[in-house]
């Protein structure tokens, strides 16, 4: 934690900014160790080039705050408070009234944030500190690569549940109840994002949503899942045929293995990521099924279930060692259904190694 | 749906706006009735004074937008596509290069997509659309009240499946997985928040997170939980003791009870907000508990779980016929616990309804 704010101020100084200001949630805990959600509420961080660092957030959350391991200032305000004062009180304290650079995040902090920060100091120029943090992230040390591990086995866990409940007539809600039910029993508190089973048809809409249809003898089955652990995510999608199968459903299946495991064997350090995409939509296309991967073939994970990097045909950047993306490439046909396999895959020294590791193999549930 | 547009539209034209960027996903639902998250991805709503409004989103999600109902242009963007260049075409087809005054979520719109509409069209003044919408949505109207009703019952509901899974040892993650699973099998795609199981001390923390912590005879037993339901949230707190309880305990207990209900009691239309508040923390702080309620009474609800109105003691608007909200005073005591009581609270001509029904009355669950 200390590391990540002495590069990030570190950073600042190379670029003469005197000023940061950090407020999403996922932002937050990268640099403090401290995950919460404030709602509407107002929480967040200010770097200093020349100054010492605060942490305001609600009073109620600031133990907490502290607990997590931020040691130094910790401004808590009540609900009758207007924050802004009190950031205003602790830039006075500093002697900061103006300054000429400031780093935000520019793709979360909204219009009223920066018009209340406008108010109470005078900011010649607003940079992103998103590339750079986003460029610290996206390299994770092995502390969080073994956290993002045992959060990929408790996906690949939640798939295994989500298969033992299939049965004639249980409906997509009740399967992905028992999932959900096993996960959290086991103390995990928040999925990475809502979790997909979806039956036959519903399988063929890349974000469709679960309900109350039921299972019957010939429908794909889909789930696409992922818990939240430590504060890291993990994501799989994998896809079964349940009882029997027509070929059309094989033939979709096996283009959508070959596409994505022709995509993990593309991934090693100094790949272009567009590259990636191109491997498996290529393979894709010639079987026929272009028209039917609408989406790009993966995006990176972390702290944010979708983070950056974008995996997708347009992106120029090169694969790195200690990156984690998730190769999720999709065939989504209207009344016959859809298929997607997903794992999440961490770049190492040597190649990849898959964190995701529930069977591929076509199966069948009986 | 076209009502509300059109009141919209009016309000648009009483203003001399010219344009209006619609982008949080509540308000689009509002505005289109169709619910989803993009996460990252744009999705927005232009409206103008003088033109025909459009839509734009991720292709994949196009569909299910006119399925929805929004009969209007709709224009969907693949991952390849920057949509700022779609929505500058669009624009351009509606000969807009520049507005004097433009409306949008300052709240919630980031820097970012401020920055890209500057970009594509001149314009002089940005105004706020929040607060008329909130205006909008705060007056619920019958068909709204009956799903907040409905989601109030499953809240209920959520409560008495907890109660009924309590037994000595088990942990909060096991109640709460229990809750959800129950409530999702029923076809619950979502909790309107994460919910809360806190025994013991934990409770004593406002903003606790469930664990591992098993219960114990003695225990209080603190329940925060709700669902949403065709895009509308509930959000109910109960709290019990367990086997048994000590003197102070129930000394708490009544003094947070004696304070809802009193806040309950005064809630009428025409009544200042904040006198709420301010009736509820004068019986938790003649009682002497002053210092142990951190928080404000309550907060709107709707579409949002924490919606306009904040129930806090500096409010000074009226309530009106038709406003929905929560009251929930607490009172958290390191080393002992916390109590919070809540209901979902409707104004009706007549005084009140609580929608949330579950029995306040002091239980000892055994």
């Amino acid at each position: 934690m200390e590391k990540r704010l002495a590069k990030l101020t570190s950073w600042l100084d190379d670029q003469s900014i005197e000023m940061c200001f950090i407020q999403s949630k996922e932002n937050v805990f990268y640099l403090t160790n401290f995950y919460t959600d404030p709602h509407e509420r107002l929480m967040g961080l200010f770097l200093f080039k020349n100054n010492e660092p605060f942490f305001i957030c609600p009073q109620m959350e600031a133990g907490q705050a502290k607990e997590a391991g931020w040691q130094q200032e910790i401004i808590g305000y009540g609900d009758h408070e207007n924050p802004w004062d009190l950031i205003h009180k602790a830039l006075g304290k500093r002697q900061i009234q103006s300054v000429h650079k400031m780093a935000i995040e520019k793709e979360v902090t909204s219009y009223n944030r920066i018009e209340n920060m406008k108010k109470i100091v005078n900011v010649s120029e607003f940079v992103s500190v998103e590339d750079i943090l986003n460029e610290h992230r996206v390299i994770k040390d092995d502390k969080e690569i073994n956290i993002l591990k045992q959060a990929a086995k408790l996906a690949d866990y939640g798939v295994q549940i989500g298969i033992n409940a299939l049965k004639d007539g249980i409906t997509e809600m009740e399967v992905l109840a028992t999932i959900e039910y096993e996960l959290k029993k086991q103390g995990i508190r928040e999925m990475s994002f809502s979790t997909m089973v979806l039956f036959g048809e519903n399988s063929g809409k890349p974000h469709g949503n679960p309900g109350l249809k039921t299972l019957s003898e010939g429908d794909f089955v889909l789930f696409d899942l992922g818990v939240v652990l430590d504060g890291y995510c993990s994501d799989i999608t994998r896809t079964f045929v349940y009882k029997s199968y027509n070929e059309k459903q094989k033939q979709i299946y096996d283009t959508v293995l070959n596409a994505q495991l022709a995509a993990i064997e593309a991934s090693k350090a100094g790949t272009r990521i567009g590259d990636l995409d191109h491997t498996a939509r290529t393979i894709i296309s010639k079987a026929g099924f272009g028209d039917y991967f609408p989406h790009r073939l993966g995006h990176g994970l972390g702290i944010n279930v979708h983070e950056y990097p974008s995996m997708s045909h347009t992106n120029d950047e090169l694969l790195k060692v200690g990156m984690v993306y998730t190769i999720e490439p999709g065939i989504y046909v209207p009344s016959i259904g859809g298929v997607r396999i997903e794992d999440d895959v961490l770049i190492t020294q040597n190649g990849t190694e898959t964190l995701t590791n529930f069977s591929k193999e076509f199966t069948v549930i009986k």
